[in-house]
């Protein structure tokens, strides 16, 4: 497989109130998280996304920076970019939208550049399920391995066409509610299995706090999150675990169950890094060394000798 | 220190329904549940409890037979046992008490055993804190390791009492919403650390489903729960973790944050052998073998390479 890592998702300007602040517009969308994620991973990352003429040269900068390639970025003139406010409640686990303006998004057709099509990792952002599917039908071949990220909004809305790009990925990443109101069912387990039924060897269920949930056919592993004092910020959390999951497979070239346990451990660690700091401000700043040194902390969460 | 674990708590009848099936009136209480389970280690282990004159002899002969001492168990003549009925809700998250019967309990006077006043582990499982300080004070000398279990009622009711008896031990395990409680703090590593300044030089978290969290002042280390497929019965989860948890420091012999982590991984896995049935089923049957069987599936469940 090559290094290519194609991503398809938003790229917005957010507002967010949580109990600790209230920023202005700041840089936010799916498809930022994951890319300064997978950004810090030896992969060559290619954005497909659509912006407004608002987009601000110093964000694009920033990516571009990155090593992101952003010839699949797609911009409308005299459209402005999708905005999303939001305010989270006192514990974070829960949070209200006050604004959703789409903008461009209504006209976003995705266009996968040349030099991509024939990635070998292809994630699915947290996006119309719609324009999922035009992306996966552009690839040359099948890519090695396509990961799909959604959310209670497509579920609710577009179950169908939901559930045609369910039947065609590799791997689904959900968060725990959107896995029981998908399978109407309980148990994880057991929504992990039915979610499999459904198409996808390898089933990933986000737990916010209490970690993640890695499974295939017949394996579980489990991945905590890190405990920490302070969650100043959850906005991305979901976005940058998976950007950090794709970008160490996209590394390391291998897809198989057991690199899909580091990648989950990896992508643990991105996720707590975003929390910590509003919006995109850790991912923009974080090091190799300070990843490697937080990769050791979920070793020492998790390691134990009987 | 010497292998001797002493455990104050209820024995009881209980009457379960869960989503499952609804039981009679079954064995049940803390220090059923906990002397199980600790019954599968290399330990003498003693429980000082009150029962009625209708407690069946067939279940004292099974506590018996199991190797558990119950010359601290005080049959009051002419009373009746402690008697509780509960139902859970579909997702067993949450109960709802249909009856307590208290009986016995409002005349319970614990007095511990002339040759358990040396324990070197003494586990004051969930009960009246009035009665844990009663057996704490019984001690010829402090144990090596005093653990307390608590629960929502005695935080609520017995506030004052409480903080005396967390003054006085090592260690507190108590689940996630007690430890909001008891704190008013939302973040559990925040939570954990007043708990510590409060006495305990350990808190265990306990987080159902979602596993538990083990903290000293530097240290935090992680268990997840085995996911399974079906949760059958959570009566008894959390004595059965925390009996689990003092029988293996009981039978290894060291009290460090190393080996305890080791104790919630063995308590993890005895918890998740009691919500396979119905009441104290499980771990009646237990083996040896099928305890070692699950804490390498428990192993498989964590480690990972990077």
């Amino acid at each position: 497989m090559n290094n290519k890592l194609l991503v398809i998702g938003t790229m917005a300007y957010d507002a967010i109130e949580t109990p600790f602040g209230k920023t202005g517009r700041i840089l936010g969308g799916c498809a930022t998280y994951i890319g300064l994620a997978a950004s810090q991973f030896k992969t060559q990352c290619g954005l497909v996304s659509v912006i407004g003429d608002d987009f601000e040269k110093a964000h694009l900068d920033l990516l571009i920076g990155k090593g992101l390639d952003l010839s699949g970025v797609h911009s409308i003139p005299g459209e402005k970019t999708f905005f999303w406010s939001g305010k989270y409640n006192n514990d974070l686990n829960s949070r209200t939208t006050l604004e959703t303006q789409l903008n461009v998004l209504t006209k976003f057709e995705p266009v996968v550049p040349e030099h991509f099509k024939n990635a070998s990792i292809l994630l699915l952002g947290n996006l119309d399920p719609n324009l999922q599917i035009k992306v996966l039908n552009q690839m040359e071949k099948k890519p090695n391995l396509v990961v799909l990220d959604t959310m209670n909004f497509w579920i609710e809305s577009y179950r169908e066409k939901l559930n045609e790009v369910i039947a065609k990925v590799d791997l689904i990443s959900i968060n725990d509610e959107e896995a029981r109101q998908i399978t109407e069912t309980h148990s994880l387990v057991k929504a992990a299995k039915k979610l499999m039924a459904m198409g996808p060897n390898y089933v990933i269920i986000k737990k916010g706090e209490n970690g993640a949930l890695l499974f295939d056919k017949d394996k579980i592993f489990c991945a905590p999150a890190l405990p920490l004092e302070e969650v100043f910020d959850p906005t991305g959390a979901g976005d940058s675990f998976i950007g950090g999951f794709v970008g160490h497979l996209s590394q390391c070239g291998r897809i198989s169950f057991e690199e899909m346990k580091a990648a989950t451990i990896v992508g643990s660690a991105m996720a707590s890094f975003t929390v910590q700091n509003f919006g995109t401000k850790s991912l923009e700043k974080l090091t190799i060394p300070s990843i490697k040194e937080r990769i050791v902390a979920f070793k020492s969460l998790t390691e134990f000798e009987i």
